[in-house]
């Protein structure tokens, strides 16, 4: 392809891309193709000879769209969100264009600088106290990984780096803590991490599914008492099922009193943050150690863009950095070279697409989008209260209702839950709303969060016709 | 930023991309500007208001352009490549349009499935043998992370997941063998998977600085005899410094005689295995278990993409896998679900780019090209050893060229090492050309790769006579 046809192809890229996000909510949300369906429809073998792009685009809309979810569809209600916005679409293409790894400082200077300004800009947004300093991570996942290492070097004062299990007293294991809401990827960052399932230590949870610190002591001072060696506590805010909030001001002062690494896993609420009303969700965050949240959930920024802050990045660099002759460079001293802040050497220049978005839409307008999906999820909670047949299952502090059909004389959870997986699949199915569920205590939730970048009032309107058209053909 | 905007402004970056890839030799390869220059020239705080786009993408050519270094450049010879290519930019921008979280099948089927097939595609094209699938990962580092993660569990029946250092006797650990050309991610895996430092074992090298297989069998012999555990072989094709090509044909029934998990790190030189003069380098690739190689290296898809493949799905997904309810779907059991595959949950719809690349260019036109940089490559090394006081420091079977100047009378390598790296600091301060350095037994050597989308030969032509006016200058 040359750069003529670079040009023209591309501009017609832009124009389906824009005519998508336009139109969006003309497919399906959920794809309706069945296993194998996109897959038998590709060719066996890649082409020898090059193609032209109109071909490959054409089959790109025959074959390939039919089987996208849209997670751009503003009647995406699914999981949490991962908003998208035109800015960051032009920031990821600069990004690619350029080309850049930013593995190194000297590997291009202004993918780390302004990584720091960004992520800097990003803490100031959110009100994250002083002290803290950021990176670009892909995903929540990897974060949290470099904060259980971060824990587990500290603890044993990097003898597990040089040592590994020889590092531990036989019946000493090193043990962490956190909520049973917490998500998946703490139990998976631990076993990666070599802590082992049995050494991550559930902490009870109150009626609204946040972390009970005094559960959180007895069972640290339990461990202690045992011989065990606690390590880490990873607090959540916004919690994958319910958004449930853990008290970091109460989590926090047990952790220091320990001498415990704190993360706290803000993935989609952190960006909640931005609004001076729901700011109180990080009281106590001057106690953590490491703290992660995804502006590419709900802050616009295309997926992946993680922001990991860090209270000493000293500390970390220490944990992570390998420090190989091809990879050294005169500057080593002066500069931050990122690779030494995660788990892969190289890095894509993804600051260039958070800082289109904060500077396209600014602070206020983004405070008003956010605000604007919590009034949403608030009101179609308050719909769901004011319905005989439906119940509001978990407190709604921000974007995220998890809720289900409970006609009168169906007590059974049994029951419950059947017809309720039966609205999902048949609301799912119909493709004009997606939306997942969760499980709580037993009971099938169906689970509603707002957050896509074109979802308005109406959309909401039309899942809550969808969910009683469903459940009426119950 | 509306949709007519997002077009307007699409549009003008699309032609300033085409502009910049075809012109990417009127700047500086290496970004000149002092740490801090670009953080400093941005403001504190985030604005309140939006902008225009126009004033953004000023302030991007004005204050941050000085501070890339363009891998895109023609005469970028530093590291190893991350080559780019047109219709990879144009996937890349699909990809972020669409904005797909590709952890489930279910959230969007296509993007796993298109995933499954290019990675056949590539697999065909490099020669793999039958009983390998793959999945794209984000680097090298993470899949050789994997690849350690199933060595474990391997070794311990799953039971390091379930209990951590408890599940090995005391005395006996885990143990990694690669040549100490291995490059620095096996040591950062190791560690993070927690190995520790101590149980990664070295193993000698030859003349070509690939990895002795007797030594490799007495070593694992050793350990054996010494009640340690031997673990997991991670054999390098192409290793970082000199491209040095592990004999996998040897390693390989070392491997399986001891029950060992093989993995095979080809980062950039999986690539040249499209050649069919070149498929010897993964001669043995039937005994891995997994194979790790980097089309964002030397295959013309932008960073990041990274092929990983095994030979037991199965396996990879029970050391992975972690099932919450709120990622449970119907389908479970007839789909792969790509978030089993790997350490993130969340995924980029990287497959996109990928069939791009394959279809715009054509197997054909892809061997060229990459004919073509090993032919420069090894055109060069005949330049330094027809020239007296230039010598070349380790065989070339592929792109990239260590070397030194090395002038008659001038014997002691500490005097030669101040004198090369002379030479690399006054070239890369010059801007006209970027390479880097590794050291070979103490000896400092240039290092040239030849691998960029625009490299012809009038550009090594101009590395070497920069090389010479720099070496003159002494």
């Amino acid at each position: 392809m040359d750069s003529k046809e670079f040009r023209q192809e591309g501009h017609r890229l832009i124009d389906w891309i824009a005519e998508y996000l336009d139109h969006a909510d003309r497919f399906p949300v959920l794809s309706q193709v069945r296993p194998g369906e996109i897959r038998n429809a590709l060719p066996d073998h890649p082409p020898s000879g090059g193609e032209p792009f109109a071909a490959i685009m054409d089959d790109f809309e025959q074959v390939i769209l039919p089987g996208v979810t849209h997670w751009n569809h503003p009647r995406f209600f699914a999981y949490f969100p991962a908003n998208n916005s035109a800015p960051s679409i032009l920031g990821e293409l600069l990004s690619a264009g350029l080309g850049v790894n930013a593995m190194l400082w000297q590997t291009s200077p202004a993918a780390t600088e302004l990584e720091q300004q960004v992520m800097a800009w990003l803490g100031e947004l959110i009100g994250l106290p002083g002290g803290f300093q950021g990176s670009i991570q892909d995903t929540a996942s990897t974060a949290t990984l470099c904060a259980l290492l971060c824990a587990r070097e500290k603890a044993t004062g990097f003898a597990f780096n040089a040592r590994g299990p020889a590092a531990l007293d036989p019946g000493r294991p090193l043990r962490i803590y956190c909520s049973r809401e917490a998500h998946s990827s703490v139990i998976k960052g631990a076993r990666i991490a070599g802590f082992g399932d049995e050494n991550i230590v559930t902490i009870d949870v109150d009626g609204a599914r946040a972390m009970d610190p005094d559960d959180l002591a007895r069972k640290i001072e339990a461990d202690r008492d045992a011989g065990r060696r606690p390590c880490c506590v990873v607090a959540t805010v916004g919690t994958t099922s319910t958004t449930a909030i853990d008290p970091l001001a109460q989590i926090g002062p047990v952790a220091r009193q320990h001498d415990l690494w704190l993360h706290v896993d803000a993935a989609l609420a952190g960006s909640a943050a931005i609004l001076p009303e729901k700011r109180w969700i990080l009281d106590g965050i001057e106690h953590a150690d490491s703290f992660v949240f995804n502006p590419h959930k709900w802050l616009f920024v295309n997926f992946d863009c993680s922001a990991f802050f860090v209270r000493d990045p000293g500390h970390l660099e220490r944990v992570m950095a390998i420090d190989p002759a091809y990879l050294q460079t005169d500057r080593d001293d002066q500069v931050t070279n990122f690779r030494d802040w995660g788990i892969q050497l190289g890095r894509r220049f993804r600051a260039l697409k958070v800082w289109f978005v904060l500077r396209s839409y600014g602070s206020a307008r983004l405070r008003e989008m956010l605000a604007g999906h919590i009034a949403l999820a608030g009101e179609f909670a308050g719909w769901l209260e004011a319905a005989p047949d439906w119940e509001v299952m978990a407190p709604v502090p921000l974007n995220t209702v998890c809720f289900r059909y409970h006609p009168t004389g169906r007590n059974l959870d049994e029951e419950l839950n059947a017809i309720n997986k039966g609205i999902m699949d048949r609301v799912n199915a119909a493709g004009r709303i997606y939306l997942t569920h969760t499980v709580l205590d037993g009971r099938f939730a169906l689970r509603l969060a707002v957050g896509q970048t074109g979802t308005q009032r109406r959309h909401v309107v039309e899942a809550w016709e969808e969910l009683r058209r469903q459940a009426a053909s119950a």
